[in-house]
């Protein structure tokens, strides 16, 4: 937090020049203004977090999803197939999971609103970006919100070998002063965009987040990355590790979970036959927005709450630790910085994002010039 | 799984005759031979499931908070306080934790039935066993069960070293063919349950799993138990362990929603002030009832997921491995050959039961008769 030196090989990107530039490559690709806006809005939220995997260095994959691809369609019109006051199902048939995301959360706070609780089971969608922005917005709306989505099988269940199960995170967020609880978690170790990210700075990642095809530990991000995308086996390692004794049965089960609420629920393919048509993406997401007031007065409980998490903020430390945190402190405050001071991008990142320009003939920001090195 | 030779200093107890017992012990403490056989068929449940920690082992405890520290009485009446048609608090009054879980999860499933999803928090209610036995009452009505409760603080949240937070279990339930998804997971790495039968057992534990009060990775158990009873520090970590770097804050992030939804919403206090009061359990319960029916036609959704799982058994497996199991699997498999083969039950735990015939005046069932050695 706070550093402007970025890390080598890294450029730090004005935010609205960055923000100008993603929602000028939606517009090319068709979208009206408002929802290039939104869909620009969700990916840049990832990088203001400091959530780099899910920000722009994943603009490539949209972008190819929507010029190449076709696994995304700028004029998809999701379709509500089964609607009660609680509840209802969407196929977004194709459309880009941000917009898809938005619209299905604003359904479900609205029958938070009205009814207590909502919940919306989406299939046929795409990659959505960070569960988290979806929670958020329930937040914003003093609601507690949960989501979920199923994604490309890269999880290895408990004692196998081949990953079945996507990254499948749960994003939780709460009302609280004088910040939110803003909880978003991949249920494996950690998410495939971790790799990414590692790969890039040819970095190798730590014992214990991945195995190879063979079922050995494996520390080379790439070789994972190619083994999953070419699914010869291995993949990443639940939460909780390798086995039962660190209870990686727990990661694999609450990773299980996250493809009923978004697949079983909404009649979408589960993690491990996404791609079994290779030319849908056919992602399903769960959203959940609760009205806490059920449970009593509102404030009453907010203000609990939140005395709580200042008592969890002030627990004795460990030795040499400076701070306990709270879930989403680090992402407010990286936001608040971010906004200001800017967002670092890797080099390779820069590359795609030239690309990308020339491919829709749109004119390179001034952020994009070639390195001076 | 089909061992009949119990492990050194364990004694394989008869089921129906342990059952006898332990209904006696809670007729013999006031209740109704109804409501005693509810709280054996939670306590014995644990047993039957393999789950020695939340079984008889733990019946001392029961027996002590009924007659010595009376934090649980046997004539409270439980109150709803607050109620809608998808929602209810409850006010337990000091209830047994097992009778007020089984009749809050009756009115979640009734609430469930009736509108499509059921919520009820509860307050000051007592230690409640396995939380899975209720999400099974849920799937035995072909819905959806999601339960969690707080417990006293064990859990360390990351980088601190002070326990702020309980083993807060967060359980879930859902029907397939040939069998239901039991899923049951401290958000611990393990519950405290764990590091007392590595005690009894003087065995030690697992790097990983607990630290002492300075900080420091601890693997004696009892060590561990007195410095978390004598609130000095020290504690269990979270699913997901030490640090970030293999998502310990994850594991702390679940226990703390866990906290949300039971206390939080309920209007008990929170882990960490549990004990404030020492004639109370204050403990909070959450439980959910979903009917899946919401979401589409419930014979489909239930054949996908069977389906689904059914690929889970079938993944390729890690070299050395014998199968790939569904979560709730092993504990329905132990529960068919226990209910005929008997329950293991150490020595120790032994000894406290007959300390607890003795207290109330009850025969001794043969199974408590001296070891012959």
């Amino acid at each position: 937090m706070g550093n402007v030196t970025p890390q080598t090989g890294y450029r730090i990107l004005p935010f609205g020049e960055a923000q100008d530039f993603v929602r000028a490559v939606f517009v090319a690709h068709g979208y009206s203004p408002e929802d290039a806006a939104d869909i620009a809005d969700v990916i840049l939220r990832a990088d203001l977090y400091g959530i780099e995997s899910h920000g722009v260095q994943r603009l490539m994959r949209y972008h190819r999803a929507l010029a190449v691809e076709k696994t995304a369609r700028f004029d998809a019109v999701p379709e509500t197939i089964r609607e009660t006051p609680i509840s209802a199902v969407v196929d977004a048939h194709d459309a880009l999971g941000q917009l898809v995301g938005i619209r299905a959360m604003r359904l479900a706070i609205a029958k938070a609103k009205e009814h207590g609780i909502g919940t919306v089971a989406v299939r046929g969608s795409s990659h959505f970006g960070i569960a988290g922005y979806y929670t958020r917005m329930a937040v914003e709306e003093d609601l507690l919100g949960y989501c979920t989505t199923n994604s490309e099988p890269i999880l290895v269940p408990t004692f196998a070998r081949q990953a079945m199960i996507g990254s499948n995170p749960i994003a939780i967020g709460m009302p609280a002063d004088p910040t939110p609880f803003l909880f978003d978690a991949a249920t494996t170790v950690v998410p495939r965009g971790k790799l990414e990210v590692r790969a890039k700075r040819n970095e190798p990642i730590p014992e214990g987040w991945a195995i190879d095809e063979t079922g050995a530990v494996c520390t080379d991000p790439q070789r994972v990355i190619t083994a999953i995308l070419a699914r010869r086996g291995g993949g990443i390692l639940p939460l909780g590790g390798a086995g039962e004794e660190m209870s990686g049965h727990k990661g694999y089960g609450f990773g299980l979970f996250c493809d009923l609420l978004s697949a079983g629920f909404s009649g979408g393919p589960f993690s491990n036959h996404k791609k079994d048509d290779p030319t849908k993406s056919n992602t399903s997401h769960f959203f959940l927005a609760m009205d806490y007031g059920l449970f009593g007065d509102k404030a009453d409980i907010r203000s609990r709450f939140s005395h709580f998490l200042q008592e969890l903020r002030e627990t004795p430390r460990a030795e040499g630790q400076s701070r306990i945190w709270i879930h989403g402190e680090k992402e407010l405050e990286s936001e608040t910085h971010r906004r200001t001071e800017g967002i670092p991008a890797n080099e390779r990142t820069l590359d795609e994002l030239r690309r990308i320009a020339a491919d829709l003939g749109l004119p390179r920001p001034a952020f994009l010039a070639p390195s001076p090195a």
